[in-house]
């Protein structure tokens, strides 16, 4: 017999792989399913094609919106806009598309505020009306939430913590300055420490893995790392003073062994009005499921 | 004929002066007065006088409401805790001690909050949903605008930006700590930098005297805090995206002189999706009845 409960369907687009699947207002995922991304030059067939692929899924569920979270994503025009590690030059009006394809509504916004939504609404965020969520993955982005809701900006393009300036005349960052936390605490930044200290290429896992095993030069790349983020999250509680902090991905999926590092130096480098007041903490949402949960939030948000 | 027509007090507590003064709903400000801080060492005492004083002035006109803007204020609890500059150690309720004298409600909160509201009732940012305002004075403080509404945080103490770290190991800030944006930023930072350079102590308002007769010294001083401001500014934006941000009070008040090179360093660190998209402005609210118009506008804004 046919489910005629609703359901949303969450779209989480990256440089490789377009992951999709039907997520429930309670926050179960079904019927996950992948694109590659490379498959679709023309932004075009890739929604037909997932709508369709959406459509044969829904067995009598109602779809009653899509939610996207892309890379460079714009919430305001629900548009994804000169994406370095997506095939889509110039600005694609994806929303747009899917709702015109799909017949229901589209909210599109970036990974890391999909992901913060997710957090609130069905990870360890939910009660919480000011908190702050980083990805520390390729890159380095974040989500943040003021007064129960994401913070989106003049133009749609707050939170970009990747892109402040942490070392002034520092590394060179994918945008051109230099000194930016980017550069430094993302998975790629991490790798680039321990290759600055020991000369030898190394993926993070594996630093990581030395470390744990007693290698002075693998635990001073995650203590360097632990000292640029720690100080960078410390000076971003002083705008809108969150409840809590959440790291999210790549770097973070490492659990205590760097957020121990971090924490300690996050507390030496707070405000003192803020000492003891805001929780650093690893995402509560699976790793795998987040980025579809955040994008299925973007419609749940608004729903009753 | 007495007039019947609503107004706020206004009430700006600084360290030395306490300025009070009626607002009318169109931004008028009548029968202003000051009294002396040092003379209330009991807080209580404060409050009758300060209702008294009120009550004289309205004439007719109706009082609805009190609005109160206080160094270390919070907006959540209407109270003043642990003001270095104030003679009133530990926390004050004064927000409850004056909405129980004057039988209407009271809200406080800090300066720069206070400010940044006035700038939005009454000032340059009419209209505008997102912006930041940054008080220059002994001082740094700022009030962030998101959606429209002032961020107040966690706890109430949303919008430290003097206490953003902007020079690891820097000079030693009131609060403790090092590196600061308030020990290079404020009136007295910019009087250090002079000093640093010099080994001559001057006033600010000289050095920029100075620097307008063409003294190299006095031009660098200016250099040099445009650049520490200029990058902080730059920063602050990664995190709300404003439309605009608004300098007000103490160096403010040199306008272009400092104005023109922070906005060139401001500029040359914006992350280049921002670029061209946030105005650099000095406040539109006359410095002298800014802060009354702050204080007043916490009443006038919840008011249809």
């Amino acid at each position: 017999m046919p489910d005629p409960s609703p359901v949303v369907a969450g779209i989480d687009i990256g440089g490789t792989t377009i992951k999709a699947g039907l997520v429930t207002r309670e926050g179960a995922v079904r019927d996950r399913f992948t694109l590659p991304t490379a498959g679709f030059p023309d932004p075009r067939r890739l929604v037909t094609t997932l709508i369709e692929a959406i459509r044969m899924r829904l067995r009598g569920h109602v779809l009653v919106g899509v939610g996207v979270g892309a890379p460079n994503g714009n919430v305001y025009w629900g548009t994804i806009e000169q994406p370095p590690n997506l095939p889509w030059p110039g600005v694609t009006p994806l929303a747009d598309w899917l709702a015109a394809e799909a017949g229901v509504p589209c909210v599109l916004t970036n990974d890391a505020n999909a992901a913060a939504l997710g957090e609130m609404l069905f990870g360890d965020a939910q009660g919480m009306r000011h908190f702050l969520l980083i990805t520390l993955g390729t890159g380095v982005g974040s989500g943040i939430v003021v007064d129960g809701k994401l913070v989106a900006g003049h133009r749609g393009f707050a939170g970009e913590l990747g892109h402040v300036i942490v070392e002034p005349g520092g590394r060179l960052c994918g945008c051109g300055r230099r000194g930016c936390l980017e550069p430094y605490a993302s998975a790629n930044g991490f790798e680039r420490t321990y290759q600055d200290l020991t000369g030898t290429a190394r993926e993070g896992e594996e630093v990581m893995a030395l470390a744990a095993d007693g290698d002075a030069l693998a635990q001073e790349t995650i203590d360097r790392t632990a000292r640029v983020l720690g100080r960078a999250l410390a000076n971003s509680v002083a705008y809108t003073e969150p409840e809590a902090i959440f790291l999210f991905g790549g770097l973070a999926s490492a659990g205590d062994q760097l957020l121990g590092p971090v924490r300690e130096q996050f507390e030496a480098h707070l405000f003192p009005l803020y000492r003891g007041h805001v929780a650093l903490r690893c995402s509560g949402l699976h790793a795998g499921d987040a980025a579809l949960f955040g994008a299925a939030s973007l419609i749940w948000t608004d729903q009753p």
